[in-house]
């Protein structure tokens, strides 16, 4: 199992709060030691660092802390192997390129029967069942839509039906961003918090540290941050409910459908 | 026009060396300042740095530096615009999944044309002429041999052949990697040089920064390395023929061919 995070706004915004707390889990208060990656969006491109070793002792994760790139929309990972061994290419997330845009790819659980999945023009690099699910979803929506890419209305109806059809008796919690849109999948574990004026403090659950957000935002920002547990002690989180996907947006919940 | 590099080895080498002097093109010594990047394989996947921004000053590019990764294959590009604005869309190198592997491409030139190109199932993200022009040499392949990779001496033609096409009548010099080859296509300006027992020092062209290559190898250790100008002073690198392909693999060339 590995633990997901993701983040999506209307202002540019940097991930290194969040970051810092999915990262400690990475080795350090939590067993996922076996991997960890950062997808950040500039438009509809992503930018992705990737690591298969712990994240909470890595010199790379540590200079992305220090180093704060500001982004709309990025998704994070730290892995604790099920299947595929640890190495570069069964490390989250995952990227392929559909629609002139890159699409980013997380998962958490596993999922039943991957290998009789179809893939249609994506072929996993790596030995994950995670990669093959993300290379099926991105076929399925291919199949669906053709070479143009659809409103986003429909391609979150089309994510939300066929991740389900995917994740069906299995345990398939994902994070998928567009560049525009994050989409976050709850099969048995998600939380998220969408944080807007007015901004207060916010304590790591597993670290003390703290951040005062009104003090690094203004009265228009919206925040939407998803994560497998919540990252915070003193903010009420939102509890995913099994077979739903949350569609952020402008840095809201711009849609709940069942999936 | 921008600056290209390519190492090719058959030990897992650092690519420290050159990238310090491809960098400090980047902005320092050399005007190309509108970006870098930085490929290295692991096996089939390419773990990607990228910035829109001079290397030459970059935190990143210091990292990657200062913190070396070993691989077998790595392509790396220092950008000076001709077309597309400055932005990570734009910054080379760029990537795409076939056949279930990383293809990665930078290129120096500019193609004629590109408009009219056939992308197949593989669609530009950013704005540059190159991008567009691997998307096409992608699908040219893919159209040829279809969901199954050929063995690589026929890939080696079919690349010369595909990018011969694409590149007439342009300025189409472009690395070309797929995990296992290093392809080197020179249309005006390409040099290259295979390091290899009995090693001896070597001294940056740019900086005075030199390395003994005896000290970090051992009597099997072979390296190519691919460069649009050669990178030292003191070494001698042979120049590429214009419309010539070079098919890099296990640290020799492998093939010359038209292109």
């Amino acid at each position: 199992m590995c633990e997901l995070l993701g983040m999506e706004c209307n202002v540019l915004t940097d991930i290194v709060f969040s970051f810092h707390a999915l990262s400690a889990r990475g080795g350090k208060h939590g067993p996922h030691a076996d991997g960890w990656g950062l997808a950040l969006y500039e438009g509809r491109v992503a930018r992705v660092f990737l690591e298969p070793a712990p994240a909470a002792d890595s010199p790379l994760a540590r200079f992305v802390r220090e180093h704060p790139i500001k982004t709309l929309l990025a998704i994070a990972h730290v892995r604790r192997k099920t299947r595929g061994e640890v190495s570069l290419a069964n490390t989250h997330p995952f990227v392929r390129e559909l629609w002139g845009r890159h699409f980013v790819f997380a998962h958490n659980g596993t999922v039943k029967r991957a290998d009789q999945l179809k893939l249609g023009r994506f072929t996993p690099i790596g030995k994950t069942d995670s990669e093959r699910a993300f290379c099926a979803l991105l076929a399925a929506l291919h199949h669906e839509f053709g070479t143009r890419a659809p409103r986003w209305t429909e391609l979150a109806e089309a994510v939300a039906h066929h991740a389900g059809t995917i994740g069906k008796n299995g345990t398939f919690n994902l994070l998928l961003g567009d560049g525009d849109q994050l989409y976050a999948r709850c099969a048995t574990k998600l939380h998220h918090i969408v944080r807007q004026a007015p901004f207060k403090k916010a304590t790591l659950a597993d670290e003390d540290v703290s951040i005062d957000f009104a003090e690094v935002t203004t009265p228009r920002d919206r925040v939407a941050v998803v994560a497998t547990m919540p990252l915070t002690r003193d903010e009420t989180w939102t509890v995913g409910e099994p077979n739903t996907l949350w569609v952020f947006r402008d840095g809201r919940l711009a849609r709940t459908l069942a999936s």
